[in-house]
């Protein structure tokens, strides 16, 4: 299935949940597993990818910038993500290959949205503005417990970036968020429970992707 | 006269033209004017003016970032704006301040939407996202031709930013640009002829600060 992306012949796959859910390893893995099939594949993180999307991503994440209004915050998550499509996404999907992206606009709707709590009609216009229109085919939201992804935190002893430094009940927020959109997108977002094994998640989403995007046998 | 800004007590002047139309010059002697006569007065440059501004600025114009999508240009320039306008427009204009700005969102519709040929209705949307939309009372545009501010740089021995380097055809595409605007903000917009002396300008200026804005007898 293509959902409003223009002429794209690729799949476009993005992996959303709050921090520590296990995305980021699920994604890395679905890569490695199309690669193994010799499927064209190009996995990257929004933000970043590109260099100016780093810049902008820096900016972003530094904790020294604690003064930052939340528009300015949407918009440079919009700006980086706008590089990343021009740049990456856009032609790799127009050469048929798969893209694999940790995190897209779902994340500004839920972050932005919901734990910001700013408009989402606003929201929805810069995520399309952003996106230059693409859809992703597919997305897996890694669904866990806050106090699950506190926990990983604390056990992988990471300290907090400018976002993550919100305390539980944003993180909340964005998580029942997350759920919101799910329920609204019903075609497009696959729901996992991310309490499950690393290898349980891995097994349903490969088998997901395989029944829904047909891409291997 | 207060154009749909809210509660706002204060006035906000802005100032367009290409470069070198002398516009800049002309806020710093309208700052001082105002200053002299003892009001309260803010003057800024867009983009700029905050730290975070600033460092989006910086990738903006970075000659380096000759690869930057022209979505993400128009993101990173509304980034900037909504940080201004959060730390310092807003609060300025609230207490009764008066606010000098070296550019604002019409630069965004002349250079993005006029220079780059981005569709219209993307920058009106992006311009309201970022000036979270507070709307000038005045606007004066320094209209020149081309060729003048292309002597005038080369006058002065100034190397060319990013945006700077595109071609003539360019700068008169947002010169045209400035002056279709400016037909459509009748009210808001008074054009000025930038071939005049700076003294004559800077007159001119003053006596239609005094006779629109009625700051000063």
């Amino acid at each position: 299935m293509s959902l409003n992306n223009g002429n794209k012949t690729g799949k476009f796959i993005t992996f959303e949940g709050i921090d520590y859910s296990g995305k980021s390893v699920q994604a890395q893995l679905l890569c490695q597993k199309l690669q193994d099939l010799r499927l064209p594949v190009v996995a990257i993180r929004d933000p970043g990818a590109t260099r100016i999307s780093e810049e902008i991503r820096r900016i972003l994440l530094d904790n020294k910038n604690h003064e930052m209004s939340y528009r300015t915050e949407l918009l440079l998550y919009e700006a980086a993500r706008a590089q990343m499509v021009h740049e990456i996404i856009a032609p790799a999907l127009a050469k048929g290959q798969v893209v694999i992206c940790d995190r897209f606009f779902d994340s500004t709707t839920a972050y932005q949205g919901y734990g910001r709590q700013l408009d989402l009609d606003v929201i929805k216009q810069a995520n399309m503005l952003g996106a230059n229109e693409i859809v992703p085919d597919l997305t897996f939201l890694i669904d866990i417990d806050v106090h699950t992804a506190c926990a990983r935190r604390i056990k992988q002893e990471m300290s907090a970036d400018r976002l993550e430094a919100e305390g539980l009940e944003f993180q909340n927020r964005v998580r029942q968020g997350y759920l919101q959109i799910a329920g609204e997108y019903k075609q497009r977002i696959y729901v996992l429970n991310g309490e499950q094994s690393i290898e349980k998640l891995s097994l349903e989403i490969i088998q997901h992707v395989k029944n829904r995007l047909k891409l291997f046998a």
